[in-house]
């Protein structure tokens, strides 16, 4: 079904699912399209004379915007570092643009930009541009806060990670156990009030990813399960790699809060967001190397192996389930998918 | 008087005047501050390897999004454009964030985006990365759209504008009428229904400065007076550059159609935002030069000497009025500016 351009906008164009992906595919990209931007990577790859780039760019409207783990202030450098680190790049410069609804409380911004400069510390980057904007407040709710952050970062030389990479044979990795940003942040939303322990995974990935792209160069796609789970990372790299997908869901490592939390709220662990796992593509003969580089690093210490690259069925994600059998893992519908990115 | 922690954002914060200015330098750069940023130029230059870079962010919550002259897409690439410009920057790449309010009509998405590529084309740049995100409708009114674009360029070789390089004796111009911009935007607003044929001055300015540059590499400041106006740019030199900036009342060439619009609104004309100006400061023997390839531009054909650059009283910029008065002209303050950046 196409985008019908006399239609409104849903929440669920924003969900990073299937509405979102034919927003952008039937509405934006027709009207903006060029080499580098159809090809949909986290981050742009471009040159300037003899460096390659990766410029990157990414709105966080996270509600709410404190949260076990983080705050939408550090998610925003995490975010876009994390977006040029799955490109292989090294994160230089940030510019950050917030827009602000007035009557917002100045020690929370303050709050906010504090926890954003320790991420930038902690990556070695620098938010060396910004821009301010102070909007109405419409209606009678709280004050929202919303950043914008872009990224520039130096690729490293000899690296070609590329979601479009993975070959039949090679081995999927997933950093750490999935599911904890997004259940963290839906547990914290006011209206639930539930109580729990589940903290967010928000970390820079880019110290673990140096290291590992020195030891293996060789790796072959670097995704972040951030909007739409590890169902969408996974997803889209079988449809940009044009091969199968298998995943073992016993291999899958998940917290037992986190499924629990899942199963409260009626969500799949696959979809839920994480802002601090990678999904790493490899060649058999790498994993050996792959997974000590991770488990070495404290972000990547329960890595897991958890499938492998098939030629067939083309584009598509199989589950083998705890039961035996075998599901579709289906890119998710953004009407499932709460905008907790 | 300083920024009360415990205070809340006021619409004055993002009018561009000396509250934004005081959010700026008490809140926000001691939290994120490093010797770039604290620059607070138009765009950060950077060094990558031997290319130096010009970075910029900046988001558009105008309202109306469509004005005459243009729109908040044509204005998201001008306005990024136009900041790396003013830093002698080729532009080259362009990230567009999109935050869009649910019930948002596709078909003015598609508008929107059709005329930020407009812009793109005339200036030879690519929106090479970008991100979309949907945010709950907050109480009754229209769903509102913001667009954050940040912007990549390269610094010409052998180019170095800054607001920091007036000299005494200098001679300031003005690439056109003032005000339009603003003017058009507040007379487009549904509650106010103006009659009006004021349009927008908005233009990419690239093409201009390009040839600027390439004449007179020696410019010494280019800066375009957007929020807060002309008066805001002055200030901005006369305290950078540690002078004094005279400009003749007379010479400032403001429409008369402008000026009729802006005493009904109660606006001094050079405090409204300009969307395709550019102040130039260069020495007195290459005003000639600067006016002859500026006047033979079409976005500079009504280029006007208004002003000089004097060592005293530093910091301040004054205006010799038409009665033969001289007035001090101050930063404006958020509360006399509307937001129609």
């Amino acid at each position: 079904m196409e985008v019908d351009r006399d239609e409104v906008i849903l929440l669920a164009h924003g969900g990073g699912g299937t509405l979102t992906h034919k927003l952008i595919k039937e509405v934006l990209l027709p009207e903006l399209g060029n080499a580098v931007l159809e090809k949909l990577d986290d981050s742009a790859c471009v040159s300037v004379d003899r460096n390659e780039l990766a410029f990157t760019t990414d709105s966080f409207v996270i509600d709410p915007i404190f949260f076990p783990g983080g705050d939408i202030g550090s998610l925003s450098i995490c975010g876009t570092v994390n977006d040029l680190a799955m490109q292989g790049a090294r994160p230089l410069f940030i510019s950050m643009g917030l827009i602000i609804e007035e009557g917002f409380f100045i020690r929370d911004i303050v709050r906010i930009v504090r926890s954003a400069r320790q991420i930038c510390d902690m990556t070695g980057v620098s938010v060396v541009t910004g821009d301010t904007k102070v909007i109405p407040r419409n209606g009678m709710e709280q004050p929202r806060i919303f950043i914008n952050t872009a990224g520039i970062g130096v690729r490293l030389e000899g690296v070609d990670v590329s979601v479009s990479n993975a070959r039949p044979g090679d081995v999927v990795v997933i950093t750490g156990p999935i599911g904890e940003h997004g259940t963290a942040v839906m547990c914290a939303r006011g209206n639930l009030k539930l109580q729990s322990t589940i903290t967010s995974d928000m970390v820079p990935l880019w110290g673990m990813v140096e290291s590992l792209l020195n030891k293996v160069p060789s790796v072959r796609c670097l995704r972040d399960p951030t909007r739409g789970g590890l169902a969408a990372a996974l997803c889209d790299i079988a449809s940009a790699s044009s091969c199968c997908i298998r995943i073992d869901e016993a291999k899958v490592p998940v917290r037992s809060e986190v499924r629990g939390a899942c199963e409260l709220l009626g969500l799949d662990p696959l979809n839920v967001p994480n802002e601090g796992r990678a999904v790493v593509v490899c060649a058999p003969d790498d994993v050996d190397d792959v997974m000590s580089v991770l488990k070495s690093h404290p972000s990547g210490r329960e890595s897991a192996v958890i499938g492998e690259i098939y030629a067939e069925p083309v584009s598509l994600v199989l589950l083998r389930t705890l039961t035996g059998g075998e599901r579709l893992v289906e890119m998710p519908s953004g009407e499932n998918l709460p905008r907790i990115c």
